[in-house]
């Protein structure tokens, strides 16, 4: 492969298409298997070529973050879309001007004030909107708990203010802490039980609810069984990281996000390579600090993408990187990784270290390279 | 004050403009007291609205991060720029462009590799640079000690080659990890002594090196001597946060940075409530983890920014942040904290948060809010 990256200015941030693409199609291909929908959440790249991407390989809508995703990937063409924060009524507006321009926008709720200030909204402005119930079906984060009678009264109150409650949903985010097969089998069927779950106490309730949607990355891989499902959602997939490779769902060689940097100097005694990659580019996330294996602020490799073993970039400042070795002490690392030579870094989390650049310079198996923007803020 | 700020999207990243100006009043006279030049470092803020408040009270030129930041005060109409991060070899066409345009851009070094790259690049284009050398006075970046021969050795280099040796510059950067009054001063004569013992090292070889340059917040505000100094930098101090209240050199009343949020939920039996800032809106940055009082994601306050006692940003997803409180156990928080209402967070760290948003909604004195936006990316 020409070697194009040698061209780039640095830090930026490199996806390797080839990966992405086999990423994209091994949990198109999974979900596929399983007859059930696959809705990515776009929150991971927020950039519309790789959401092409995935909607051409199969897949079913997506899920976002942030209204501004949503915006955005509707004014790209794709109308089904899932919100998946819980609705802050001061949002409502936002919400109900992408669905007056044709947008099939859902919306999630957990609470009665949260259902109440969706149907007294939409009510004075004469429209039903799609909202969907959140589940907890893990105790991480938010959500209704599938045996709690609140999930009856939320689903009441939105029958009853004339919106349409199309369905329940659920991520079972904590399977970002687990790093064993079974453990995350298991997780994975505790996800889809309570959530079709709170799906069948509702409809037994004589209330409509045709959909039922799970998902993370995690759970996705590992789920045994889908009974009853109908979509699943997951983003990191599509990347790949670190924090990935140490819960066990991927390999070394399908981590598509990486950040090319160029060594500026070194403190020899010391044993440092210093590297224009900070925590400006890498992010500050830690996400393997508690796992079993902490890569500090990234795994370093050569600008091939070929790994170098206990290589680790061990510290950040802003725009510097402190790089670590395993090399025999009579290395002369100016000679191995001379000012100026470019390495690249595995990151921890791909969703925040994506969020560092402005756009991405994507890799493509011709060893040409692209532009591709992403989104800022909100 | 009008609630102007009840009517944000959020999360949003709100300056207090009164604070803001009174710590940029703070530093700006300290150092005309010692009688040096103060330069400040524009990545905490990469916003022309402040640092045109920075130079309107009376700065001498920016220090940048990026060369990004550079091209951006260049176009904005300033012209002394440091940039203070080893010259890679690759980035020098971009400098020398902003040379020929008329910026005076200083550039750094602390290698001989770095310092021949330089003169190569500079000589091929018949073009004089202006370089300084990077002192390491405290062990924790890069920079050349003042001490070791390798200093002469650069300096020759560059004077041999034909570039302009304009001075040392040093960053103690570990005054981050300190929060003493006695060792900040201590670390501050260190930085001043080891970058002026430097400087007369390159005279005494019969070079010349007009600037002693150095600074990092806590030791700018720490030092009782600056003699033979001749400029200062800072960053974090326009805005100050959290690590900065730990190491002592702010009071609580100086955080001129905060996030407004909305609280989106809560989980009652947990005695949580769920705002929409996680850790894209704050960063992941986790500064004060290891100082004396951790505050997790930031410090909760109340809309108008009053501070409530023992309310943390407990943890953060990308779009999820779970506040933790110490109320009572029979509080209702769905009373105190309802759904829609709006809450402020402190950042740990005001560079990394800022990061986090393509604009600053700045407060100023009158109540009303201003879009103040900052670069992005490199």
């Amino acid at each position: 492969m020409p070697n194009v990256l040698s061209g780039l200015e640095t830090p930026a941030a490199v996806i390797d298409v080839a990966r992405m693409q086999r990423n994209i199609q091994r949990m198109q291909q999974r979900m596929e298997g399983f007859g059930v929908r696959l809705r990515p959440h776009v929150k991971t790249s927020k950039c519309l070529q790789v959401i092409d991407a995935q909607i051409s390989a199969g897949a079913s809508g997506v899920t976002v973050s942030t209204l501004k995703e949503a915006e955005h990937c509707f004014a790209a063409g794709i109308t089904d879309i899932l919100y998946a924060v819980a609705m802050a009524p001061g949002k409502l507006p936002q919400a109900l001007a992408l669905k007056r321009m044709g947008c099939k926008l859902s919306i999630i709720t957990d609470s009665i004030a949260g259902a109440r200030a969706i149907v007294a909204f939409a009510g004075g402005q004469g429209e039903v909107l799609d909202v969907w119930i959140e589940v907890d079906s893990d105790g991480h984060r938010s959500g209704i708990k599938y045996d709690d009678n609140l999930l009856l009264d939320v689903a009441q109150t939105l029958h009853d203010g004339g919106m349409q409650l199309v369905g329940v949903m659920t991520h079972a985010g904590s399977s970002y802490e687990l790093n064993d097969a079974e453990a995350l089998q298991r997780l994975a069927e505790q996800e889809r039980y309570q959530c079709i779950s709170a799906a069948e106490r509702i409809r037994a309730a004589g209330l409509t609810c045709p959909e039922v949607s799970i998902g993370s990355t995690p759970t996705a891989l590992s789920a045994a069984d889908l009974e009853g499902v109908t979509e699943v959602r997951a983003g990191v997939y599509v990347f790949f990281d670190l924090v990935m490779h140490n819960v066990g769902v991927c390999q070394t060689d399908e981590l598509a996000l990486s950040v090319l940097t160029t060594v500026i100097g070194h403190q020899l005694e010391k044993g440092w390579v210093i590297t224009d990659s900070g925590w400006m580019a890498m992010s500050r996330d830690r996400g393997t600090q508690r796992q079993q294996q902490d890569f500090a602020y990234g795994q370093v490799c050569h600008e091939d993408g070929q790994w170098i073993d206990g290589a680790l970039l061990r510290s950040a400042n802003q725009e510097h990187g402190i790089v670590t070795l395993q090399t025999p002490a009579d290395s002369d690392l100016t000679v191995l990784f001379p000012i100026g030579s470019h390495l690249r870094i595995l990151p921890n989390h791909a969703c925040a270290t994506g969020a560092q650049f402005p756009h991405y310079h994507a890799l493509d198996a011709n060893g040409e390279t692209h532009i591709w923007s992403r989104l800022h803020g909100w």
